[in-house]
């Protein structure tokens, strides 16, 4: 018999890709596959609208977790994949809680305060959702934003001699989990962990300048994000000056971006976003090198091959 | 200390509404409390969005699961918030799937079939998701509709006098779940457990035809389903004529729908409806009778109070 875990999350993914790739609706912009999906809505906007989920004992242990702040970064984590597909308004949320009978009621308190005072911040209405018990506790958002379709960021337009290049934290959070499983509970790691950023501003200049090529967060660490837009884009890629990170930066969990952008742009690039830097570059595919099986991958809970 | 299943899921959920009610945003139509939320979306239409879970040892057993039928349980369970809103046309939905990493690899297929075979046949665009690991398996899915809001059935829209009617099964799938707990995976009763069916026909005649002038879904049981009617429209309600059931109409899972129709439109509504029935009658509020604490609390795990 096979398990999940010997498959690994990848090719699940690409399992579920493959069945869905023959889906046609009128409506149906963009399916599964990048950060979010998009919906043809009326107007020349489309809908933004994706989904993910906080699970205890994979994202948290009840031991040391903040419910405040879980509630604050299940938005933001959700957010950060509206914010990469380019210059996306957020619009509304639908939040699900599980929980045990016997969690204490300060808890729910808790989750319940962080989830609305972060959807007030960001200006999301939180439309609806689902409160149900379960013997662990999970949390799942589904956040809905609108565009314009010719601000749209896809993973699959980089080319090769493409330059590679990030913006936001690198391994930061990566390092505030192993602080939080050490008991320490604040600091700038341990809030990069609970409050990631979502980078809305970075993308809405990378998509209305047209300085990038493609788009994607780097929530699944560096190595694999990077490798999702090489494999989308049919390239391959190099990573060449990674900045020095705090903490592992193929570890996850960091919410910054990840985007190409062609070379004779790079100036102009860093002229609109200083706070963007160089990673690598996107080269022809080489069949070798940045498969998305490296880097975190929760089913087989190793890193790389 | 207070627990969650001191509380009940009731009274958690009012805490949800009362802290949600100053929500202020222009394309926000209708927040928490009813099937579903609805937001503006340009041309005159509304998006109509729900989201509902499974969850592993609250919905279902692993040992007596079957994976193919829960993926499309998973789909039904919300497109039956979106009928229960009125005239609804599903367009998307996004999964999420949390498992093991000791599942067969059987069991994802055979979720990943069921739920893509439903939205195929309802005509479901699945637009996106996540697949993340979990101790315990969990499967959440947010569904996305548009209407005409002309077409739209609140649960607030109950008068004293209207007569409270259904129109589905009653029953049934309570009584196929005690079936699956006993071992018996086939019959009629263990098909309306895995296979409600969403009641788009019946919803779409209530709304158009404007005999109706309130609609929720049972899936919380009928007790518990006609007193949220009666609370959102504020008043009371009397079951007076409740068909023989196979099961324990309170037990939920029917995923028929409840409503509202006045009296001097009964004849017209059993015309247009003939598979309608009548249950009870609302009655000026008595503040009595319809407590939304009669019926089964996934929370409290008890019966009544």
């Amino acid at each position: 018999m096979t398990f999940l875990s010997s498959i690994g999350e990848a090719r699940l993914l690409d399992r579920i890709y493959a069945r869905l790739k023959r889906q046609r609706f009128p409506f149906l912009l963009l399916g599964p596959g990048d950060d979010a999906g998009l919906l043809k809505i009326g107007s020349g906007k489309v809908l933004v609208a994706t989904h993910d989920d906080l699970v205890e004992g994979t994202h948290f242990e009840s031991r040391w977790a903040d419910f405040k702040r879980l509630g604050r970064k299940l938005l933001r984590v959700n957010l950060s994949d509206l914010a990469a597909m380019g210059d996306v308004k957020p619009l509304a949320a639908l939040a699900t809680a599980g929980f045990p009978g016997s969690t204490p009621e300060r808890r729910f308190q808790e989750f319940l305060e962080g989830l609305s005072a972060d959807c007030a911040l960001f200006k999301t209405a939180l439309l609806g959702g689902n409160l149900v018990r379960s013997e662990r506790v999970f949390f799942g958002l589904t956040a809905l934003g609108e565009a314009d379709p010719r601000f749209i960021l896809r993973r699959s337009g980089a080319r090769a001699g493409d330059i590679l290049c990030g913006v936001g934290p690198l391994g930061l959070a990566g390092k505030g989990l192993s602080e939080l499983r050490r008991g320490i509970k604040s600091g700038r790691a341990v809030r990069a962990f609970w409050e990631p950023e979502p980078q809305f501003k970075a993308a809405r200049v990378l998509a209305r300048s047209r300085l990038a090529t493609s788009l994607i967060d780097n929530s699944d660490g560096l190595s694999r994000s990077a490798a999702e837009i090489a494999r989308a884009s049919g390239v391959s890629y190099r990573l060449d000056r990674v900045p020095i990170a705090p903490g592992n930066p193929d570890a996850g969990e960091d919410y910054g971006l990840l985007f190409g952008v062609p070379p004779r742009r790079f100036g102009r690039l860093m002229a609109a976003l200083p706070s963007a830097y160089r990673i690598g570059i996107f080269t022809r595919r080489d069949g070798v090198s940045g498969s998305i099986q490296d880097g975190y991958d929760q089913f087989r809970q190793r890193h790389g091959r």
